[in-house]
């Protein structure tokens, strides 16, 4: 049975690295994957671009309000009438999508089969987790981890801290704030997040 | 460096048995763990009873008030001086810490160097993540599953469906009810929860 | 589909006391399972005895020669036939297993879409590999680890090393002396390995 | 503590991909890595190529009678002088290094605290381990798997089957024999392999 995996990480963390080659892999073997992103995230329109120089045009575009459930079935029978079955969804920051969202996702696999791999930050700037990756991590068939090292420690990093224009980490904004706008994101270990950013606790 | 561990599964997956061997697995090699849960579990006391039959009381009943950096670092020291250094801290039922414990929990880690098995259902008996799991599946190091599969399907369960005196499931109710007074639970794949329990989507 | 599982761990990280639990769970799921360890397994006959006190008896004595697949096949049909399908296999000591056998294994779980549970030891006191070890680490579709500590500085075990009837370290003898019997076993990480028993490089 | 990692994968699951973005995301953070590949892996000389486009050089070419740990204390050595102390080895095609290099990739994340990330094979095309990955299943603190599925039905592909010139399986020639040059490669699942290569049991 198809399964939907949150695969999280921090930022940098090479997630969209990733997403594009198992895009890629599956395209080798033939097989047919739908690329889609939400589209409040808008770095570049609809394209899917990795720090290290890979890119793709998303296929879908995942609006706020948009019923992910019925817009793939569709692309399901459209696919599976054109001889070219869907193999799986891929979703790149998948923090953006709407609990209700991921609960469409979580219903595609079991009755469409459909397996969906679904990557994206666990938490924001200040340590709180996105809606849909609080939905993602609550109901994900499986939950994997894209790691990265802490700069400053090589510890593994955990936190998305913000930095101003200056560089200074700062804990205040909305929750999202696009990188390179006017802020900067460092990933950082738990030791450096509280020393340097918020104690938490 | 000491790690936050979240081990997650659905009710009767395993999680207080594999927690005794745990401790039993450090006592034998001769280190010093603490074993602790939430007061608000209230299945017999101090007791953390395992379903196959393994049992040991808690050290450590943490209320929904305590400081669990402060209560811990007085552990830590005393044991310290008493020649039997902590090895770690075990938690059971975890879902029921506050969000603010588990932040101590991950200070501990970090700035006592002790590491933290914290062992807890993801969500309730309407998939909605309980306040602890929910921060523990954001800031936790290392997130691992208990696995266990679906008695309908054999398919891996996800969601903890509660039943009334008949055996019928029910979907209203207060998020904690203990298993066993008035009402049960069953472990199940999302696919049945969304056929017999609620569509979700 | 149905998968092979190794779930290695060092001795006395408590995969018997895993294996067991599974097989409480799948009762108490109303399943049925097969419960087996390879004959060449001395301790106490057919019973599989935990540290921590569980114990069962294996259904099933897989001896040198035997061929599991064959077997398995007519316990798949009897059981079919009396309502009772088998929802896995549970196989403790994997590492006695051939790698003949563990082939059979692999095309029970395509072939008969029969989940398979391997628990066993990696390594030998020596560091290297059992037959059945090798092969399961070479074709199992998911390789998970039963973790432990060193109970000399509390870093993860990985190694089995064995000591004599005074307690020191050795490293000679047969690949299998079973433990209690003459010589006993030290669940220890690398480092202290190759400080205490052999350098290794 | 430093750990060895095996991330083994089929070929084309994207193992070099992700090897080379590990090394690109440590630059990144300003961390200094040595990028590696055994001498007999002779695509391209030194170049270290993935299949979507991704290349760089290796650092550090690994002949058959290499003493790693030798090599590597100067490397180490070299670069803590020069103020760029070493963040991780990263190793490409690491099916080829000889048991005892396994051996020495431990003792330097002991005694050198150097992480190590060893990407690789588990098996050759008749299923048959490398001995350089038997030994790394065998040792490595943490075991990995980059996955891809099979073309012909989606399951997770296990194994590499070889191919010769007119695109039929076959099942002779020698363990080694590069891609592209007379033979090709598919990654399939063990389900394809038993019915399309050999049945294993």
């Amino acid at each position: 049975m198809a399964k939907l995996y949150f695969r999280h990480g921090v930022m940098a963390a090479a997630k969209t690295s990733n997403l594009l080659q198992v895009e890629f892999t599956y395209r080798q073997a033939g097989m047919k994957t739908i690329l889609a992103k939400p589209a409040v995230d808008s770095k570049g329109g609809p394209a899917i671009v990795s720090r290290i120089g890979l890119s793709k045009d998303a296929e879908l575009l995942i609006d706020a309000e948009m019923n992910v459930k019925e817009v793939m079935q569709k692309l399901i029978e459209e696919n599976r009438e054109a001889g070219t079955p869907l193999a799986c969804l891929l979703i790149d920051e998948a923090q953006f999508l709407s609990p209700k969202q991921v609960d469409q996702l979580l219903w595609l696999t079991v009755f469409e089969d459909l397996p969906v791999l679904a990557y994206g930050l666990r938490s924001d700037f200040l340590t709180q987790a996105f809606p849909g990756s609080a939905r993602l991590l609550t109901v994900a068939h499986s939950i994997e981890e894209v790691k990265t090292v802490c700069p400053h420690d090589g510890r593994k990093a955990l936190f998305n801290a913000r930095k101003d224009k200056n560089g200074n980490f700062i804990s205040d904004g909305d929750q999202v704030a696009i990188d390179g706008e006017g802020v900067t994101y460092e990933s950082i270990c738990p030791k450096c997040f509280m020393e340097k950013v918020a104690p938490l606790a």
